[in-house]
């Protein structure tokens, strides 16, 4: 005759595929857990939130809370970095149910003799248990119970210091704890906010058609973290192919002198190890990682796992390789493109242990020279258990370290490298433009199930992705878009010209006219019209403004007009809220009534409040739900909102 | 280094807290299984729904359905009772990989030879495999193959023979089978769709004052049954208390003759097992049970797990009471209130594995009689492991035993039951009103949660509620009242009494007024104004219709008027659809704009269509998606409309 399942917990949040996949928080979060908890019938249950760091014996516990439609939350403070496990605890918690059943008899207006007596009898059960010092102060509200009017005594059973020794050696009837024990990744704090710049090294030179170096990189970092960015990431750094080079623009033959695409790597200097002589030595890098420091941008390294044909890999290795018939190695193809310049890893090849233990060699190679970020290229076509063991294994020694995944593929499969470990995730953003896209997007994004491990990181532009917005309406809409980016998520970057609006594609794509994939481009960064000032009070909002530090809080509100978009951004507390309204039209002036969620922003609702512009520095006097906005392009796009208490 | 997980298999559905608790199905249902299913990279996969009878060794595999964003589903069908298992396997399927990849190079232009020369390995490694039949299939499409144009190669490789004999013998890479193995209970139609009409068999006879018996009930079955219902619920049979019986409309103290409240069960003449002698004897039960049957009614019968202070087990048992302090036996308390004529269970007493068995020798003593539907009283008062436990021993040999919880309390306890075995639950219809509380109500129950495990049975009164709606608004409310009752799920039922439109209140409450619980009441059922006629028409109408014999398949569509709500319902197989408009006013004559949803309802876009009234039998011809509709109240306060194809 079994007897567990007494006490219902389910529907407990966070809680992956079954516990399967570790939620996410970082250092200093305040992670929440969420649990249906309940039993038959009327008597009153406790619960607790139990946790403690993984490898530990010890659970600590907290009381949790009921909210509402036997809903209960508890929230511990995640005080380092690592594992945390987490469970929950729920009983029969008789002493409460006793007092309760003896307020009810008050109010009804019967006696309370036999229920109080039950209630005497647990306090001194538990009198017998507890501590001296605790047993003494039993004792005294036993006293006191006794010495008091019946009216009083629901008030005196609820002493707080009572039901803290209650809760601690009452008896906990039908005790029932959740299986199985779930677990929390938590990352320091750049894994769940920063603000990234990418830059290709070899362009930071100012000879054209010279590379630049890491030396020259080193003169643009005052340039970079004044505009407030923390996160500098560089395109690969490592030697590049010359068989089947591309040319400019990707052309199918390169010219001479034509530097390569710094993601067909490896050749005889070396492989993903190594570094490209164009740029400087070792010690030049590990010099441009430490100067950075100093200046509060830290180095993000490219991790792209494919080699060249020139790679030593090939000849070392061909094992790792996929091979055709005729015995020759095969390069990438995704039919019916071919990419000649590149061949794919074989992660399935019989040798894939020493292939796979290679590649970890690699990252721990770079993070011994200080590298602790790494954006990872096209994780989505390399399988799941590789991405899974990898990042497990380096995080076992190195639990600062922080994995982008760069994925741009289908949803299930992004959110899949996530749950398997990857830091943080490109987004769909660069091709939601309206509305309705955004809303949709982003309400996904702040689910409960997402929010709990997904973290959108969100960049303007990249070297592959210059989105027609920014190709057809140039500044305006880099400036109203730049606005959504840093505001949508608190992970957010540039790819570098996108300050001075660079916009020009090859027609009909998505790809940078002259790439600077394929050659060296020498920028001028203090050409007028460049959005450098915005980018900078952008930066500056975001770290003053906690509410834009926080994953997935983002929340849509009403606006009659659908040019102008308007969300809330709130902090994990809940104490701080911003409101940020968009004019997602680079081309019109819009206006709108937008309606305000008056609590959540902390305004009044029977009296005007004001709201300060933080990118403008404007105060508004606002009244009620519904406000009106106008914002103009290229001008004063946005605004974002905080209301002054 | 660990390979498994290369394939995602997640998001299953049904799939209840980890596969702890089992979904739903009735016999003869297409029994659906969805999941995310995906890996990574470009190659195709291929996926398994894998069943079998609960014990059996052997799975059957079934293929399932890429739908979309790499959501798969699978469905098959259940021949008989008891508990199936099912999961899902996928694989890497090389060789629709390669045929694709074939037709991207012929699209693109390209060579084919060196991936032809792959598949077709790949089927002489298959022929060398499968059975000299399918061997031979194969060697001939080799050959039709190696004779064809490069253009026709895809349309030879997709071959649907081939493909099956590829599926049953080809390699499957990766394979990965979804853990745990999930459950579905398996219940015999009627858990699924049924009409119930409940009486107090005492109520039955025709003698003022005097008990009606069970040969009193079968004079009444015509009458029933010729209204379309197929289970009769009998209110508790069992002897009735004597010492704190009840009086009429619940008086504390009974008068001489007063028949006291079925639920407080037993005296000397017995228990849970025994009969009241008012109604008759066993034989007389079993030859009601028999009749009925021919007359396509099913007895069920009142599960009231508590006792009357004359029960036996009081003096028998007394150790699976509560005692008071003083040794006394508690009567049921619910602070402030206290029912003297009650005496609960304790299912923790010491002594409670004996009372377990005794309860489960009870319903088994009543299965052995003829009854197999259990109507259970107030389930969420005992333990949900009792429940557990019990259902499941009853089931084990009786698998064709139906469970009503009668569980008016939290909504997560209520599915609680459910999920723990119970057939069927109650539901909060009686108080759902207004166009957004039914909406909200019946679209939860729609939920693919809900609707995987919990089958709503829509009473439209019970001897305990009459609803403030009916009190007031009298026959109209009535009668929209009992449409939405059977059209809103397949499992409704009323309360002896309705069909006259009984609606005299104790004032200020929901309770009848002369209440049938506490005094025997004989009826004119031909008084006029009953709507016997609009009742018989609704269970004719969901006899035939399919598309109102299926769990949790209500939608709701636009109504530009909020007192007339519109629905539509929609056979498992998604084949039929009726719509349903109901007139919410009972007062007024309303009228509104209905948004049809074309395609679901089979209705052509591009040219008018029919509907025909099932309820009238009208014709009407509408046209595109808003129609129009005008209901009146006590008239036609609803249509119940089938598109004519």
């Amino acid at each position: 005759m079994e007897s567990d399942g007494r006490i219902a917990i389910e529907n407990v949040w966070p809680q992956l595929e079954c516990g399967k996949f570790s939620a996410k928080a970082v250092v200093g979060d305040k992670f929440t857990v969420k649990a249906d908890i309940f039993t038959h019938g009327t008597d009153l249950i406790s619960a607790n939130l139990k946790f403690r760091p993984q490898g530990s014996a010890v659970w600590e516990s907290i009381p949790m809370q009921l909210e509402d439609n036997d809903r209960w939350s508890g929230r511990f403070e995640i005080p380092t970095t690592g594992f945390y496990e987490y469970t929950i605890e729920a009983w029969v918690d008789k002493f409460a149910t006793q007092s309760r059943n003896i307020a009810s008899w008050i109010m009804g207006g019967e006696s309370i003799d036999a229920d109080l007596k039950v209630a005497i009898s647990m306090l001194k059960d538990i009198a017998t248990r507890c501590g001296s010092k605790d047993s003494a102060f039993i004792r005294k509200k036993i006293a006191a119970i006794g010495r008091s009017d019946p009216a009083d005594v629901p008030h005196l059973l609820n002493d707080p210091g009572l039901l803290s020794i209650v809760r601690q050696y009452g008896e906990k009837k039908d005790l029932t704890t959740f299986s199985p024990v779930m677990r929390v990744s938590v990352d320091r704090v750049k894994a769940g906010f920063s603000s990234w710049y990418e830059i290709f090294p070899r362009s930071q030179g100012n000879k054209p058609g010279v590379s630049g170096t890491f030396r020259d990189c080193e003169k643009k970092l005052d340039y970079i973290s004044s505009m407030g960015f923390d996160v500098l990431y560089l395109t690969p750094i490592h030697p590049i192919g010359i068989t089947e080079r591309r040319g400019k623009n990707g052309a199918r033959k390169a010219m001479p002198g034509d530097p390569g695409s710094p993601w067909a790597i490896g050749n005889s200097f070396g492989g993903h190890d190594a570094i490209n002589p164009d740029l400087g030595t070792m010690d030049d890098f590990i010099h441009l990682i430490n100067v950075a420091k100093k200046k509060g941008l830290e180095i993000a390294m490219d991790l792209a796992f494919q080699c060249s044909p020139d790679h030593p890999y090939v000849k070392d290795h061909p094992e790792w390789f996929y091979h055709r018939p005729d015995g020759t190695i095969r390069y990438a193809e995704n039919p019916p493109k071919k990419y000649y310049d590149i061949y794919p890893l074989n992660f399935d090849s019989p040798e894939k242990e020493n292939l796979w233990k290679e590649l970890k060699r690699v990252i721990l190679f770079w993070i011994e020279k200080g590298v602790k970020i790494f954006r990872v290229d096209n994780p989505h076509t390399k399988p799941l258990d590789f991405w899974k063991w990898i990042l497990n294994e380096v995080k076992k020694d190195h639990d600062d370290v922080i994995f982008l995944a760069e994925a741009f593929t289908r949803p299930k499969l992004m959110y899949e490298l996530s749950k398997i470990g990857f830091s943080m995730s490109y987004t769909y953003f660069t091709w939601r433009n309206y509305d309705f896209e955004i809303r949709e997007y982003f309400s996904e994004l702040s689910s409960p199930e997402l929010k709990s491990h997904f973290r959108p990181m969100i960049f303007t532009n990249t070297p592959d992705i210059l989105p027609p917005i920014l190709q057809k309406a140039g500044r305006p809409a880099f400036m109203f878009r730049s606005v959504l980016a840093a505001t949508l998520s608190p992970l957010w970057g540039i790819y570098s010209g996108f300050e001075i609006c660079e916009n020009q594609a090859v027609p009909g794509t998505e790809e940078y006219l002259n790439s600077e994939k394929y050659e060296i481009r020498n920028r001028n960064f203090d050409e007028p019209g460049n959005i450098r000032e915005l980018i900078t009070k952008l930066n500056a909002i975001r770290r003053s403004e906690k509410a834009l530090q926080s994953i997935g809080n983002v929340q849509f509100h009403q606006s009659d007009n659908p040019n102008i978009i308007f969300y809330t951004r709130q902090s994990n507390d809940g104490k701080e809220a911003l409101m940020v309204a968009v004019n997602l039209n680079p081309d019109q002036v819009h206006s709108a009534t937008v309606r305000v969620p008056l609590s959540l922003v902390g305004a009044d609702e029977s009296k005007p409040y004001k709201v300060r512009d933080l990118l403008t520095g404007d105060l508004y006097v606002w009244n009620g739900e519904y406000n009106y906005v106008r914002l103009i392009p290229g001008e004063r796009p946005a605004h974002i909102l905080k209301v002054e208490r």
